[in-house]
């Protein structure tokens, strides 16, 4: 049996049953059986069943349901695929009775221990089975503990609280008509049933989506004999974790609460105890029997599991009892340090261990992250569009972030979304935070890429840009206001929030090892500064995969000469307005071709249209005619005149570079001068791959290709130097895919762009689906944010097209994505099925997907064809 | 041999002989043999062919090359595969040199006439030959004539000329810098050569391509004996054709010059006799022998052809000679005359007849069109966006537009763009014309829905509201001026212009009554106004496949109804305002559903984002805002709010009807409590199929289907009425394509909405396409324009797909087209081979559908599988 047929718990019970560990005795109803109770099948079989058990478990301990004397309490827990907490609650003290409740009373000597059990159990059963609110029970509580004067429960002795109990009743039949049932048969059944019927409840489906499993996996039901740690001797609560869940080293850490039972641990209603405390009050010094078992326990269960695990136990005068294993919680620095020691100990391979760890956690090792003990006071919450947190004053306006930052101040951006225009802003913040657009909005993309902070459409946040403020419902904010986003979670903070920087240990390095043995793909990464490029290949980058260039030509008088060019009224002028470009445009590719020494550099000509370039019409038109010396009437005509209903489909990539095969000679010009000149000076060739955006049609590409190589042509000409590039294209519209076999006759790679592929396969906007897309996920409408993790249904189908159709037009087509996707580890997955050659991301994902392609190469079932 | 291997010319040449018609003798070099030519490739045998062929020539006339006494002169003419005028010139009166001119000086006794010959010859052979500027010898004649004091070139007498023939070969040796040649083999080589070589030259690839010809087809070169119409005596040039060209009558038409040769016709210098004139000077008049034999070889031409003629003739000496023939030119009218002429006549089956008319030219017949003869100032080109012709005041706003036509002004609405605000403007006006757009903009789209003519991105005209003008380089007019749009030529002219309105003959009904019979699709029609429908009806339209909602929120105080919905905070209020809408909406389905009694209605819901139904940030927001009574900056709030960056891929559709489900539920209700009135009242109920935009997963029709279901359910039971509706979708884009075996599952039947898929698979805005979309076409990067004719290669394969797939989820699955491509015959044509079930167009569409559908089931070779 598996932990199919008997969740996770029941597989935990019988594992540690299996390793000799003192389980309370029980039986499980499989997955079967209570979907045969869900259907109203086989309904006398089963309590046959159910009675043969219980009969078993009173040969075991001696004790019966309703024996006055030898009273046999029961535990009804819920056995999950996987551990799901608050879905299903457990039923305890099962089954009491008015009446044997005087027996347990009579026989454990301490009648408030009977009926605080008999009380939690009418509070259970008429939450889990009636399906009341517990909150009742608890003002029923309090209201008595008030009119006895008391400070807390704890001071109801001995028959004290009988009264109490019978309101508890009394609260269940008022509040449910009917009489609180006394045949224990019936409560134990009935328990059963209830727990059946939550779990196909549309709640608990729910909530299975929310966690990704299955929304029709089975659940299985455990009944046993309740232990009890609610008693004054040598009793209590607690759980354990084989190793430190915060550094991974092998020491015992966890807690343990006396006279307590599990809910009461959680409740943390009183101060717990350490498992030991080098001769203070401890489990080890108060029942160091309990804590011997406990230790050798869970080495057992390590060794079987071959994992760190944390259980859950009590001590019931002085006999430890072993209720729950699952695997530990650990931070990822914790993670690697323990697969790293199972390595290093033979207890599993390299590949088990890459097989282990969350690609995605990783980003914990490379990021700045809130101190974890650290005040919150959080004031908004948008959503985790960058990881890292960071401290800083709100400003709005990126000029203004710039000149305070060459103060020395820290500074977090604050714009209702942000444009080109802020790129500079963005460089200089500590942060970015918006209060519109998503996960892939200009600035979660653009915040990435720089591995900065950002949290995006935190839209309860309202700007108001003229009085300098950032209001939410309950307060205002003022511009110079210290703030502190956490890119992470997505919270925004008041004030400063103390932060930890990331520390890149040994393990991790090791680690990340294995994973470029394993992989077959190749790791690139999305940049175009030096500063990026030089972060990515730290994180151990083996190229760039996307080289955007229009952000280059935002910096610094660049600006001004492309505006000149796209105010110009004639080739010539346009021309001359771009010759001032190009120096700082080689100089750049040239530092990028240094630091990629040997390695490809993929460099995508001009892809946003013009408008982006030239101020909008709410923006200072008057200073920026006057920078550039033109009639501000002129500028505004030009703005109007290449406006745009649709941008993203609108006048741009290729369609430019064939609108003004100007601009296409410039940057191929810049690209070939700075390889000859980087060749000239490092004695040796970089690999160029110059890729057109947008293409549809296979004309569009091979008319731009003419003026490259031509380009070409002129610059080995001109400089003597030999010159290797290739020539592709971005696969980032459907009928790119569609028509692959044609246009792969005129490109030599194809590199998938598949956040624009998904939104003209979707027809959404990324920019504009905020407003919606969160609902549909909520919904499940979408199982997933298609921008987040590539939808392998439909965007997947047109790769699966472009891969298959590409390689019949040049059967060495170079494959490789460069959108967001190529970071995501579950698309990563989808590229190594579908036979990519790369992947390519942001630079603070390098490392993620380094791990992730291995992953995907070992888990990898479908062998590409090559 | 066929067209293929003798081109057009010699194929009508050789037909002619055959049918013993007098043809000059002469032989054809054929599409191989001058392939071969133009390769270089087996020069001696052609050469050799040609001297024998030539020797043939001399057996059958008497006369040879360069005979002194009996000298063959010869007329060297390219045959093309379809006449294509003005690609390549023939070269006449081949070989004459400085003796021979003599000798036909002396034996025809006109040295006038020799040395016009040879002067036409030598310029000729400057122009084909050598590549030089007729102009230049032109001006040397006209030169000639002044010096000598003539009126005319016929004042050239005796030996006058020679001295002008002298300056003709020193003109074309100075230019050419080569002796002009004597050796008359050396000038037929030399002719055939040119011929081969500007055929395959840039210029005539490029008209090619124009013209929709194979850019490889071959040429053929036919060499034929002169005959001369250039002589005083019973000899004159002319053509003829067997039909009436613009009625269809059986009557010869043609024109007749005396004294000419070919191109004089052309040339227009002086006035040409009709053929025929009641006893008047005419052909028949002068010459009887010649008109009958005209008159007769017409009559066996057409029973050859089975169609109407036009021939080329050359009468010389009274001996009538046949040039050519090719397929008479006919208006529509004619056309359809014609053939229903020849089913009378039994000469072609109905189907023969279906075929002959292309869809497009019935164009002709549902428009006002210019008068013929009417004289056109034209002042700027746009694209021909909506057929017909119109005058009108120029006004620049839509509510100006509705005033002045209340008060009886005809009007043009000009406009940079439309908006949908605009569209009470367009209903009132006479026509549009934009400055901006393309073939399937806000304008064009909505004014072929209408029927309007539309000229749309006359990108030369500038709009300054402002100061009400309308400029272009040259001149400005002013608001109020007067102008005439020809929505079929795209032409913008000056003043008004007087237009003939359309007349549907019985032959035109009867004709479109064969493409009933024959085509296996259904046709159906995008309207919405009951104006429209009725007009579609009328023009045999078998339901609505595209009922847009969204036009009727504009209309009369539904916009503030609509306005108040979308500023309204809660769901309440929303259906609040929903509420005023419903009755109205209502009625409007009513009146479609009667007059499409028993056909089917298929209503999409809303489809365009909610900021559509606000002003612009530039528009009267404070008039608005007090319509609403709400606070001007609330209002402003909102817009900004609402504002897209690209509306095409926004909050709208399905995501719209998902987040706002009072919107569907309006909707719906409105839909069925109207198809209950009809059903009560007429005793049928309508058949109403509800169609949801936008789709692009499974998940989303099925939530908004389960609302429909409901409010189905709803009106069922209080109206007590049967409703019979189909739920079903727009398949728009790629993704819907693709999971078309899902999304079919919870629709009935699919509509293609081929505009939005074609922005989608392509990446582009038709609203912004108009920047590149022309030169792109225009190099041949793009075949056609993919929003007038459906790419069938990658926006087609997507359709293939969805077909496919949608079957394979339900194989009773009905589907149809509702983009603009629905009209277009190539778009219909790939429709009926995908196995679709309907196409849908626009009212003044819906004649050309029946015929493409008709002419698609002709043709039809791939069989759908159902």
């Amino acid at each position: 049996m598996d932990v199919k047929a008997l969740g996770h718990k029941g597989l935990a019970l019988c594992d540690m049953t299996k390793l000799g560990l003192a389980v309370p005795p029980g039986f499980i109803l499989t997955v079967e059986c209570a979907k045969a109770i869900a259907a109203g099948q086989a309904t006398a079989t089963i309590k046959a069943e159910i009675i043969a058990g219980l009969g078993r478990l009173t040969e075991e301990t001696g004790c019966a349901l309703g024996d006055y004397k030898h009273l046999l309490l029961l535990a009804v827990r819920p056995s999950m695929p996987i551990a799901l907490p608050g879905t299903l609650e457990a039923v305890l003290n099962l089954v009491l009775n008015d009446e044997t409740v005087e027996g347990l009373s009579k026989y454990s000597g301490d009648p408030a221990f009977a009926h605080a059990c008999y009380r939690r159990f009418i509070q259970n059963y008429a939450h889990v089975v009636m399906g009341d609110d517990p909150a009742a029970f608890e003002d029923l509580l309090s209201l008595f503990v008030e009119e006895r004067g008391y400070v807390s429960a704890a001071e109801i002795k001995g028959s004290d609280g009988y009264e109490l109990t019978a309101r508890f009743k009394s609260q269940l039949e008022a509040h449910d008509q009917q009489v609180f049932p006394q045949d224990v048969h019936e409560q134990l059944w009935s328990t059963i049933v209830a727990l059946v019927r939550g779990w196909n409840g549309p709640r608990a489906k729910t909530h299975r989506k929310i966690h990704g499993v299955d929304s029709d996996a089975g659940l299985a039901i455990i009944v046993q004999a309740m232990v009890f740690g609610n008693q004054p001797e040598n009793s209590g609560t607690g759980h354990a974790a084989s190793r430190h869940p915060q550094t991974g080293d092998v020491i015992m850490q966890g807690e343990y609460l006396v006279d307590a039972q599990g809910p009461d641990l959680v409740a943390r209603m009183r101060q717990s105890l350490p498992l030991s405390n080098g001769g203070g009050a401890s489990l080890q010094s108060t029942i160091p029997e309990a804590y011997a078992a406990l230790h050798s326990g869970l080495k057992k269960l390590e060794a079987l599991k071959r994992d760190a695990v944390d259980v859950d136990f009590t001590v019931s005068q002085g006999q430890i009892w072993f209720l729950d294993a699952k695997p530990a919680r650990r931070t990822t620095a914790a993670a690697i340090k323990i697969v790293a020691d199972m390595v290093r100990q033979g207890l599993m391979t390299e590949a088990e261990a890459l097989l282990r760890i969350d690609p995605l956690s990783l980003d914990q090792l490379l990021h700045s992250t809130l101190a974890p003990g650290a005040r919150r006071d959080v004031i908004a919450a948008g959503l985790p569009a960058s990881p890292g947190a960071a401290s800083g004053m709100i400003i709005f306006d990126a000029d203004e972030a710039r000149v305070l930052v060459g103060q020395g101040q820290h500074v977090i951006l604050v714009r209702p979304e942000t444009s080109p225009e802020d790129i500079k802003g963005v460089h200089v913040a500590d942060g970015v935070l918006t209060t519109r657009g998503g996960m892939t909005s200009h600035a979660a993309v653009i915040a990435r890429g720089m591995g900065k902070p950002c949290v995006a459409g935190a839209s309860s946040l309202k700007i108001d840009a003229n009085d300098g403020t950032l209001k939410a419902p309950g307060f205002t904010l003022k511009k110079g206001d210290v703030i502190t986003i956490d890119g992470s979670s997505g919270q925004v903070l008041k004030g400063e929030v103390a932060v930890v920087k990331p520390s890149l240990s040994g393990d991790f390095a090791m680690f990340l090892g294995w994973a470029d043995k394993a992989r077959r793909m190749k790791v690139r990464t999305n940049a175009e500064t030096p500063h990026d490029a030089r972060i990515a290949r730290d994180f151990g980058a083996e190229g760039i995969g996307l080289s955007r260039t229009e952000h280059m030509f935002f910096e610094g008088d660049r600006i001004i000469a492309m505006r000149e060019m796209i105010l110009a009224d004639s080739e010539r002028d346009r021309r001359a307005a771009l010759a001032k470009i190009l120096p700082v445009l080689r100089a750049d590719f040239e530092a990028l071709f240094a630091i990629m020494a040997g390695l490809p550099v993929c460099i995508r000509l001009l892809d946003p249209p013009l408008h982006e370039f030239l101020p909008s019409v709410t923006d200072d038109v008057v200073g920026i005619a006057k920078d550039l010396k033109i009639d501000p009437a002129a500028l505004r005509r030009r703005v109007a005149e290449l406006r745009e209903q649709n941008p993203m489909l609108g006048h741009r990539g290729v369609r430019l570079l064939l609108s003004y095969p100007e601009i296409t000679d410039m940057q191929a010009r810049a690209i070939f001068e700075a390889a000859a000149n980087v060749a000239k000076s490092s004695g040796k060739a970089p690999i160029a791959e110059i890729m057109v955006p947008l293409v549809s049609a296979r004309g569009e590409l091979e008319a731009v290709r003419k003026r490259i190589d031509m380009v070409a042509g002129d610059v080995r000409k001109e400089t003597g130097q030999a010159i290797t590039y290739l020539v592709g294209t971005m696969i980032e519209l459907p009928r790119a895919a569609l028509k692959a076999q044609d246009i792969a006759k005129d490109a030599e790679f194809f590199s998938f762009g598949t956040n624009d592929l998904t939104q003209t396969t979707y027809g959404i906007s990324r920019d504009d689906s905020a407003r919606f897309i969160g609902e549909y996920t909520a919904r499940g409408i979408f199982q997933r944010d298609p921008f987040i993790s590539l939808d392998v249904e439909g965007v997947g189908e047109l790769i699966s097209f472009a891969v298959e159709r590409g390689r019949l037009g040049r059967p060495d087509l170079h494959l490789g994505i460069c959108g967001e996707h190529g970071g995501d580890p579950d698309s990563i997955a989808f590229c190594e099925a579908s036979g990519l050659d790369y992947v390519s991301c942001s630079p603070f994902r390098v490392p993620i997907a380094r791990l992730a392609a291995a992953q995907a190469t070992l888990k990898n079932i479908i062998k590409p064809i090559r």
